[in-house]
């Protein structure tokens, strides 16, 4: 069971060696949005994501208990995957990563690049449990799961510690905290932190459409699914329904899902990049984006929202870059 | 004239109101730079770059003499002229802020929506010092000039009291600190808290071929200046000559300076989007680019390198990013 107390402790083992992210913000975003708009950019964390405190955490407490001596493997689209790669490399161990075949390229690039071994795996047809079970059983590697990890929770949390230190210092009252969710890692970690540290602030899961299984779950209070055939631009967190453990946790301490389109995410990227100087991939944007765009749906003056990631092929940002050079050219030619 | 303990006197009037920025890493970049690499994203900061230290410091520092009331005014490229219209807002009072009117047009929209009245000039034929002594005396503005003021200074050296606080943190040993380098305020600032804090990091200036007038008045003790005609993407350090306060500072602190290419600029602004996830402009990118492509006239096992700003238009940045996907084909069609 992934605890407050944990985070505390993995906030120890990461300092020195991820990134103190600050808070970010912006009068052009605060007028946009209508309030105070923060944003805490994990983009710029370590591998280009949050990912590497939870993979910093699991292969240090691995470390602690001497456990690491094979190795360790891990599954993912790509951002857990390069987390992982270099936190087992700098901890001098190996590194086994099964991505999908179908993962954005300057993810796959950069988790060999790492130091770690890849195995390619087909999303529709192979189960990639299965594939990471045989493996770590047959070479002895120590498997970290992406999300239901009590240890990965805890790194992920070390995020929302970090929010609450800074939203003191910034004089945050009651506000929302809109997290990228996939499988609810970072989200649970978040909440943990929250709950136990600045209990004012509210976390709440923010999903692309079509993969809004936390939001639906968090309603029925059942394990929801997505549709198998749902498409988005948010590879990052598009997994098919929560964690077993996270989904708890955010039952216990989270405020209503919410869900944002590709075209938001889109418009969130270019306004990060002008406003913020900040690169975020789409499914790192889906949180900006509710905070941007869907603001009648919370509550307060101010707005937390994370910028979970930034790995994001060239191709995809100039779609983002050529809609702010189009909106700023609307925008001119108004006055 | 500037001094250390105006530096520590700024940083305490910064604090809470400034961006606290990381140094950033990437393994990626260190294998390139063939030496630890870390970044100084000062283009995270308010309005997109170190400016907003300077203004807010000498802003600041005006309110306590209570010498605010009429308000400020400032000449600037565009960075300047948005740090210090952000701080007059944010002190409840008026800035005028005089532009050249070819800077670029995302400057100038920013400074206007800062709340600034903005005077344009024609930087060929007019003299940007001569209008702004006069509208200071009409209107009883307080002047805060770009880098040779010593409140200017003392903001911008905050910069540096950081980069000695992370260093230590990092374990940084005899290193290189390079510095984007315009009117020098920010070098000299910097060369300031070094000297105080962290002697063992020698700050050097960073230039654009044809405004290399620092590096060649580090050379020859005198005050050279830059051919009327020299052309450069780097807007925001288009400076004839370096400063009267700033260039003896600078003679007593700085080792050499470097001089690098536009094009250097735009691959670095690439190589800072894909793997530090940040968006640095074109004049905010030359000491990276020295950092990773000018190695041979470095010393030291690291380099510090500061990118000073982010506020680049969209269709420059497309630039940098179409080198970025270029590069990368190349790098797949080779393996």
């Amino acid at each position: 069971m992934a605890t407050a107390a944990m985070i505390t402790a993995a906030a120890a083992r990461l300092s020195g060696h991820a990134i103190r992210t600050p808070l970010l913000s912006s009068p052009f975003l605060d007028e946009l949005a209508g309030r105070r708009v923060f944003v805490k950019p994990e983009c710029l964390q370590k591998t280009g994501s949050f990912k590497f405190r939870g993979g910093w955490s699991a292969v240090s407490a691995l470390a602690a208990k001497g456990a690491l001596s094979n190795g360790v493997i891990a599954y993912s689209s790509g951002n857990h995957a390069q987390g992982v790669a270099l936190a087992a490399q700098m901890h001098g161990v190996p590194a086994v990563i099964i991505m999908p075949g179908d993962a954005p390229a300057v993810k796959i690039a950069n988790t060999c690049a790492l130091g770690a071994e890849v195995v390619l795996y087909d999303r529709v047809n192979e189960d990639r449990d299965a594939i990471g079970a045989r493996l770590a059983a047959v070479r002895g590697l120590a498997l970290i799961k992406p999300f239901d990890d009590p240890e990965v929770i805890a790194g992920q949390g070390t995020v929302g510690l970090e929010i609450a230190q800074d939203a003191a210092v910034l004089g945050v009252g009651q506000a929302d905290v809109l997290v990228c969710c996939g499988g609810g890692g970072l989200t649970a970690g978040i909440a943990l932190a929250l709950a136990e540290n600045a209990p004012h602030l509210r976390p709440r899961p923010v999903e692309p459409v079509g993969f809004d299984d936390t939001a639906r779950s968090l309603v029925s209070g059942q394990f929801e699914r997505n549709a198998p055939d749902a498409q988005s631009l948010c590879d990052a967190i598009l997994t098919p329904s929560p964690g077993q453990i996270t989904l708890p946790i955010m039952r216990a301490h989270c405020g209503p899902g919410l869900v944002v389109s590709d075209h938001d995410c889109l418009r969130a990227m270019a306004l990060a990049w002008a406003r913020l100087r900040i690169v975020v991939e789409p499914g790192g944007a889906v949180a900006l984006a509710a905070a941007l765009f869907h603001g009648n749906q919370l509550r307060g003056d101010t707005v937390i929202a994370v910028a979970s990631g930034g790995n994001v092929d060239a191709a995809i940002f100039a779609q983002a870059l050529n809609l702010a050079m189009t909106e700023t050219a609307v925008a001119r030619s108004l006055g």
